[in-house]
């Protein structure tokens, strides 16, 4: 039983760091095939472990993908934001959250997360069914702790049995989370995606203010400004 | 980019004409093998862009297929109405809502939404996933029109690579979809259908008034109807 | 058209009786080689007829599995609890609810209901998808009358072929469902779940009493109570 949960205010797992250049940031791929990041997100949906996503602040991009891998996500009422901002950024999500999102929040629901980018907060996240629960962020850490107290006092072998017989019927072959890798590395290598994330970095990309703390609005004009 | 929406007050998009004979309005099969209705769903669903139903007045039957195959939904909380009421004109859908619904709605609601051919209204369609969201009709209009500016503002390989990768997971095998075609044709030939279909067209099917206006409360007593 | 609902103040359908040692209460697979049990869910599944779970009182384990066959659940919102509290006794639930409640709730929310077994309120059900809405207690007969009466009038054909061909892309495969059942049998002589069955039994599970009505709240001590 394991719980992730962030200790930087504002940020539960920001994003990627799409901002260096894609040939020394592509990571190697593990002996078994799949990219490295694809191995870290398979490993916690289908490792013999329950884990849970307490989420407060900012969860975009790998951070909303590392809290898809987990088994559940519960999320502060008046803290937790979560996206998909790759696509304002020119890039196809590579995590593989085309793939997970729908077995979570249905198809149109996954389309409308993914090809916005927009912010959402953990109310409209939970009517979509993108986390379990929001939970007032007083709340949160008894309620999560509850919740994991109980798991872990459970028979670790029927607990891992349960996990793997859902996994069969929700979560996505190996091979179709490759192709969501591959694909974000053709489109970072994109006219169009260098461009809006030059745009990007201008503007405060990676670095504290307000265009990590409210990307989802900044993501529209990126690709005016890098045209001027 | 493409919205659809209607011009017409009180509708989106009515229905298919099932007052035809099937003899006249049996549509010829497209050179792939899909009949011509699930060919036009399918150019949606399957298409090289992003496409937004923006719902005010009643999708029935054909056109809540429509909207189905639409990437994304969004209704007028006042004025949206959709439903599947082929059910209570002895007819099974054939647009291939028994597919598509399941995956925004899941198993249980999509099995409700086909077997009562009840109408519903936009706050019971979002928290079914029928549609995104309800919007209040007077923000619809601007609601939609920043999030369709959005999207047209971002770059579209990257746009339609994320389609079709969610598609992977989310649309029926085209076959499935030719099968309710062809249930559609033979349920239009039986008794049970034109029987109620006369009633129907004797109550008020096809013309402007209280039973298009309210179709999900007259299909119960067809079969009575039909009777006397 | 059938409705299922309970004679019994407080419980819809308990739960099966685990107490029971295997030897005992194994039941002997039918020809086609379904366990039994798995047997009756899929003749409601599959069955040529529509089925409505009209939920008063305490739908627990194969109370829960029983309800997830149907096509609909409709629950009291004041007297309705759902759960698959197998988990708690150390158990694999046996009846497949590890592959149709994805289907209803998305993998997060299935999972959660599967690991903690909690037991789940209507509203909270409704919310998670579990059951298809939450009614007024005062006004559930009426409105699952309405459901019903409206669908019995309605032709037969065409509404078993719509449920078949929803069941297409929203039921697991028998031989997925079969795994569930001998997992159930495997996880029963596990000193893991005899401990935790004897200290329930001890407590009152199968007796009217506390343990039965609030049996979410009693799962996590079980395993220490064994050890003293």
């Amino acid at each position: 039983m394991v719980v992730f949960e962030s200790a930087v205010p504002d940020f539960f797992l920001a994003h990627y760091d799409i901002g260096a250049p894609p040939s020394r940031s592509a990571p190697p791929s593990r002996p078994a095939g799949m990219p490295s990041w694809l191995d870290v997100l398979a490993r916690i949906a289908n490792g013999p472990f329950v884990s849970i996503a307490k989420i407060r602040g900012r969860a975009r991009g790998a951070g909303s993908e590392f809290a898809l891998a987990c088994d559940m996500r519960f999320a502060s009422r008046e803290h937790a934001v979560l996206s998909q901002p790759e696509i304002g950024l020119g890039l196809v999500a590579g995590g593989a959250p085309t793939h997970y999102l729908p077995f979570l929040t249905g198809r149109g629901r996954a389309l409308e997360i993914m090809l916005t980018g927009q912010d959402y907060d953990a109310d409209l996240a939970e009517r979509y069914g993108y986390v379990n629960r929001a939970v007032p962020d007083a709340g949160l850490d008894g309620f999560v702790a509850d919740i994991a107290g109980r798991i872990a006092s459970f028979d670790k072998a029927a607990l891992v049995e349960v996990k793997n017989f859902v996994g069969e019927v929700s979560l996505p072959a190996h091979d179709l989370q490759t192709a969501t890798s591959r694909a974000f590395w053709v489109s970072a290598a994109r006219p169009a995606s260098r461009q809006r994330l030059t745009a990007a970095r201008e503007q405060g990309l990676g670095r504290p203010g307000d265009f990590e703390m409210r990307m989802g609005q900044h993501l529209p004009g990126l690709d005016q400004a890098t045209d001027s």
